[in-house]
């Protein structure tokens, strides 16, 4: 099966694992107390040009997405988010299971734009019964989007003064971040994201990691005790060193970036190629993740030879489905999956 | 430092890298729907004598814990524990906080009785205002216990028949599952453990896994869309192939118990040694976790070389502390640590 | 000030102030196991022609619907809701807190349409990754609308008829419930929407009670140990009995529907009367609480004699207001009001 | 049948049933924001010698101890409380329900002592491992406690000195707080406890009123948009000015006290009588509860005619009865279960 479906198909870039193997019985503390975890922790420091950024690192994205929004807001406060966020889509109700609505907002291709989320806050604030309401608590954007789509950092700032204004965090789901920073159409930096984000997550699952995310805190707020919120909601894990050894890799000699580079490079590749075929592209993304509208019968054809995922249907013959590139793709896994069109 | 402060402390048996290794770059479907997951679980099956169980690998064991109180009980009921339970004082009120009570029963050196379980279901159904109460609605043993100690088949049986008459279901907490197993004091197997309980999980985080835990449900009683009850509990692991890849590895050619029986031996050894140079035992564990009562200048001396755990104060100048082996543990590391006694 | 802001303003029913006054001092037993309870739900059994129908009060509106709903769902499904429904809007994030999410549904004068959610429900069953996603558990209409408009026999209907195709619930939240029923538009009984609604409830708060609402389930499916779930969610009150008493009452000589069709009858003569000095109607409702658009300057004229609700700005002059009539309404009220006019 | 159940078998002081009647028909703005209100506020501020206390009306007293609790808890507090405190036995597990644990430490005659507060906060500060557990953020006592007995004013020092140096809110359940000031034996008052507690309750629903309670916050310190929380957990009352209106009542003319001091008297009528008639008194409660020992075949020969609660068995042929006093006893009523005996 050639591997389209998704970016997290496959294992972890060999340098972890050669890390890995390395430091396998070499005793550690628990809980994340270690000295790689640390060491790692100051790589991305560094990487964000935020020496006082407090970093935690999580396992997984519905959890970070979850731990995050809960142990922010206050137990009266909503979350603000696109109509087609993943975390008011694709975490089976996570953030209302810990209490919290999720309220949405129109989005443009998965963004939000700062004047429709001015437009909430204004809205609650002025409304004459805003105590019976949900307090929108703070924004989620993700970054780049469930659409492959990014926001340029005019747009992110203007969230962001939007948020100042109010008082209120911002939150970029980082879970794909490096297939944004990665893309030629990007005028972000890690630095910028540590600048207009209060929190934002570094995404290793999808970026050439086994498993792991690392949470960071710019502004010196990480809720109190976060070390027992991540217990709490059951994401603690016991050999949290596992998760710095692999974030420590990944921030060094710039892997993270590199291997996200890769991945766009492939992407491009693919779709330049598809599109040549006469293939029809559903909307312009700029990283890794590639929408096509593609007849129902070519995705019979497909079927058993190539994994994709299927996204949503454009009409009765027609079918959105999403290829994803990724750290691993290889040009000749591509040039396979070209031969069927 | 000499790793004996606890069983999580190293990476993972040689055969699971090995095997990661070999996987790496063989693309796999997302959340445990592969194929490698499908191999482990026939083989816990088969290592159960229970062909109809259904499993579910999970990451941790504070998430495994949660996920399965929560979505075997209704709203209304709470979980019996010892006091000295793991989920009623390790785990940051985890299951608290998805709604339920943990009903606390006296234990003894960690265990339960069934005479006691009996006694306090008794009481609660024939209170009058037992509605106004909390139904105790399951009943919750580590095995091994906290203190290292293990439930004699009969012990269990007794539970588990009281488990039956009230129509509640029998949770076996196995996060060191390997340890009691291979104890030789021991005289449950895994196929009984399947019978007298109606779920339990099975511990790779601590008996030689990176990390995860696999949960049989031993009487086609798994909750309905129970992917989702772990995904809505972010406990969903996008690479779950990782979880079953380790459980398949553990599961062949009886890897599990050979090295969970290393550890024993080694937990004998230390014990013995120590006790022949003269260290009080603070009660009789048969498995890998040993308490001692030392002295506290004692422990200032092993402080920067030894890595123990800190039980609970003995006296004004003694201290309990637990030793525990592992898998990884060498004969070495325990001579090394005899220089010290 | 004139009392229009809404049907809550004023105490209760004389009848029931004089029941009270005559049960005041006979010692009933607690939460709600007196007979005076008793004998109130057999009259609104009688009164739905449901004989096999299980009824608990409850004290508000809000409570009833987190309890009801939460009672009735499994943990990882949501509930479908218009945008526009109260569980949606004025709760607080009630529902949210209960772990639950609102599934939003487009509703035109807030009402659903059976079409649209069938095909929330096709989508939901027909996506490969529903398992990632909220389950619909059930369907909340309001009856009337928070916009006073109601659904036709057809519409509900249709509506039972896709919730009986999927299995799920169908609840309707009738906090203003006699104001429907009165409505000379409405072709609803009492009997159909037993028929149609899986459970319900009967305003009190708003309709001649001190407080209170009586939840009909009316398929043998109240939730087992339902008291327990009102319990822990703060709701059962100690003197369950101030509850049968008013229902009591109300369902005596058909107090309930008598005073429902004089708050309607005075919801008519205000509407024509406001209508032929020129106001306009901002959508047409056929129960107690009109909406009217009005000049920002004829507010400013209205204020401090006259109570109204702001309902949702119109344009840059003008802004949409509530006036609700209710069971306390009074003629010379309304002959007050229009001297404003 | 002789009301000695419980206190809260009766309606309300015939002066509360007036106001009601008199105000009946005076429109009131919504959710507690009217004058009557406002009025009783002043009244219960100046009673507690607190000018500066926020106060807010509840509907009852497992939805009142729920929002407090819940509202001035971090997500990863618990409360410590008695083993037998109510929060912790009767109330279906409404605390965990919000997701907070309730940690139990040794009771005696219902009391918590200062010094094994003192213990516990320590014991958890000094592990090493306390971010892995449920931090104690808040103390319950009840006053009096569910064994009608009282806090003197040295020990109520005691347990608000051990909060203030570990900085965690003392708060009290006053369901019955009028029976414990009004006992000769007391010598707490309402300002004292304003001055010891950050926050405690004044229990109407058993002291005069029909249903209510009375939260007081002494220290500035009512969580932030305490209405919305209120409102959240479904504890919101439309109509609140009924709740203002009986605080109005209770606390005009000394009436709170007044109907306290007579439930008191009647207590210790009954108590001494019975005791003369050869009695045995369970425990020493200076309060209006009155624990008995009671023959089994007493209570036979009681049954159907008097109202009594069973508290629990005492040995195989005796069990401990509960017989409640309230505003509402008459000296003819004890004088015909007297009859009895």
């Amino acid at each position: 099966m050639m591997p389209f479906a998704s970016d997290y198909m496959e294992g972890a870039h060999e340098k972890i694992l050669s890390k890995l193997q390395e430091m396998n019985h070499i005793p550690q503390i628990g809980y994340g107390a270690d000295e790689i975890c640390e060491a790692a922790k100051e790589k991305i420091r560094k990487a964000c040009g935020c020496p006082e950024a407090e970093i935690f690192f999580t396992v997984g994205g519905t959890q970070t997405n979850t731990i995050v929004i809960d142990s922010m807001l206050q137990n009266y406060e909503g979350v603000i988010s696109a109509a087609t966020g993943h975390i008011n889509c694709h975490e089976s109700g996570a953030i209302e299971f810990t209490g919290h609505k999720v309220i949405t907002v129109p989005g443009y291709e998965g963004k939000l734009r700062g004047e429709d989320i001015e437009k909430t806050l204004e809205t609650f604030w002025s409304d004459g019964t805003f105590e019976h309401m949900v307090f929108p608590g703070m924004v989620y954007i993700s970054f780049p989007t469930e659409y492959g789509t990014i926001y340029s950092e005019e747009e992110l700032k203007e969230i962001s003064a939007v948020c100042g204004k109010y008082n209120i965090p911002l939150f970029a789901d980082g879970a794909r971040l490096g297939y944004a920073l990665a893309s030629d159409r990007c005028d972000i930096t890690l630095e910028k994201l540590a600048e207009y984000c209060d929190v934002f997550y570094i995404g290793g699952t999808k970026v050439g990691a086994l498993f792991g995310e690392a949470v960071v805190f710019t502004k010196r707020n990480m809720p109190k005790h976060f070390l027992t919120h991540v217990k709490q909601h059951g994401g603690l894990l016991a050999k949290g060193w596992l998760l710095g050894l692999q974030f420590d890799v990944l921030f060094t000699d710039n892997l993270y970036m590199e291997i996200a580079e890769h991945a766009i490079l492939m992407a491009k590749y693919m779709r330049a190629e598809l599109e040549k075929r006469g293939c029809r592209i559903f909307l312009d993304s700029p990283t890794n993740q590639q929408f096509l509208i593609l007849e129902n019968r070519k995705l019979k054809e497909l079927d058993g030879k190539v994994a994709y995922s299927v996204w949503e249907k454009f009409d009765d013959t027609h079918t959105v489905v999403r290829f994803a590139t990724s750290w691993a793709t290889r040009r000749e896994d591509i040039d396979a999956l070209l031969t069927y069109f």
